[in-house]
């Protein structure tokens, strides 16, 4: 299991390959730090698109590229990151308080982004400004 | 929400499409019965592969096609029925003790499958007939 952590992570998930396929895994406390009580379904992004562009005060998220190819430029107090996304054998896990973009999709790409918590408006940090001078505080 | 039922049940997810692209979601006891704890993803499946092919005692599971397109056959007390899966925008909820098998795969399609358990070997009826004698006792 990924230790507590305030920063992005690239997690590798397990794959298991035989003659019928291939199957990647995310499970709670080994390769997911959360339970994920939220799923939602990213595609049909075009290239030009910039999504993201917040952070989350209290939701912990994880995002799979399962076809295609994405982009996610990270930022925390430590720096900015980017991170390529193009297979599900991976898995970028997102604390609360960091800010993301996704960028850079290629046609096709499909993400699967897995939320601790549901949907809440109240949980957006959309005001980059307001990010700063939170995580400074 | 889903109510409870015994039955495999197809559920459309929520979709919100604007000039960024397309999102598709599934939240906990609104369109998901379960919460899941384990999530996997296949892919690279051979188009003449047949997967599955087995119940669960206790586990529920979900099966999201995000790309491709594929068919599952499910058995129960009730019967057989196939659903074909060929988009992000609905989920096939399989409740414990339905027989199930994915097949039809077409070229890089890629499923997921939430699961409400972690991995128990213990979980899985192989035996059809075995799985036939338990549901109708």
């Amino acid at each position: 299991m990924p230790s507590e952590t305030s920063e992005a992570t690239l997690i590798p998930l397990p794959r298991f390959a035989d003659a019928r396929g291939s199957l990647t895994v995310a499970e709670y406390a080994h390769q997911l730090p959360f339970v994920p009580r939220r799923v939602f379904f990213v595609y049909g992004v075009p290239r030009a698109s910039m999504r993201g562009e917040h952070a989350h005060k209290a939701c912990h998220q994880a995002i799979v590229c399962a076809s295609g190819s994405m982009k996610v430029e990270v930022e925390s107090l430590a720096g900015t990151r980017q991170f390529t996304l193009d297979s599900p054998e991976s898995l970028l896990y997102l604390p609360p308080m960091v800010w993301a973009a996704q960028h850079g999709y290629t046609e096709g790409t499909i993400s699967i982004v897995l939320a601790s918590d549901p949907y809440d408006p109240d949980d957006y940090i959309r005001d980059h400004g307001e990010w700063r001078a939170l995580i400074r505080s």
